[in-house]
């Protein structure tokens, strides 16, 4: 494994951790100022769409997540990562817990500074119905 | 726009064409023989699989599709492709026609001959409900 991609699996561990920990201004910094976020049967979510969704969740919930990566490809200041997520939201408060697991296609860039960051994620995960 | 943005481009038109008129035999060669393609709340389907989805439906309907690329980038021998399509399938006999709408996210790979083919593919659509 080069280090590209060291870094991009490093990234993705952080972003793991940071939800889990809902710190969304660490969060926002793994992400391109013009990242956007594709998921099923809604418009695509920028970088200030994606913070408000996760502000109006992170007091209520913990994330837990597990991201199965099934191929990460690198050219120059690009990378594809397409992987398999599971997620578990679990209430703060009271016994509620909520599990999906579904697929993502994810583009990374490699920034000026050499830093990579996530620049569009398609998530194929279902809305639990 | 450079020559391999030209030749994404035509990849994307040749592959609506092909649809519409349900050449399956030429849209397979537009693909990667690792291609995969990702959709809301399913499996993974390989290139086996999508043929068999569309012979399933290419005797019954025609399908017509627009692209709005929103965006397509280029690094090497990778390339995505961020956009919008509209598709409409409509019946062969009787007038049913079913309309939807939604993103995409693709990844192109440069083969060895130089030539763009379509590898992983993220359809956001949602089945008509």
């Amino acid at each position: 494994m080069n280090s590209d991609e060291q870094a991009i699996r490093k990234l993705m561990e952080e972003w793991r951790r940071l939800t889990r920990e809902g710190d969304l201004e660490a969060l926002i910094t793994l992400m391109t100022d013009d990242a956007m976020f594709l998921t099923c049967g809604n418009p695509p979510m920028t970088r200030q769409d994606f913070a408000a969704g996760f502000r109006d969740i992170a007091g209520k919930v913990r994330i837990e997540s597990t991201q199965d990566v099934k191929e990460l490809h690198v050219a120059g200041d690009l990378a594809y990562a397409w992987s398999k997520i599971s997620v578990a939201m679990i209430a703060k408060e009271g016994d509620k817990r909520m599990e999906r697991a579904g697929h993502a296609l994810s583009v990374f860039r490699k920034n000026a500074g050499g830093r990579w960051q996530l620049s569009r994620d398609a998530n194929l995960m279902l809305k639990p119905g």
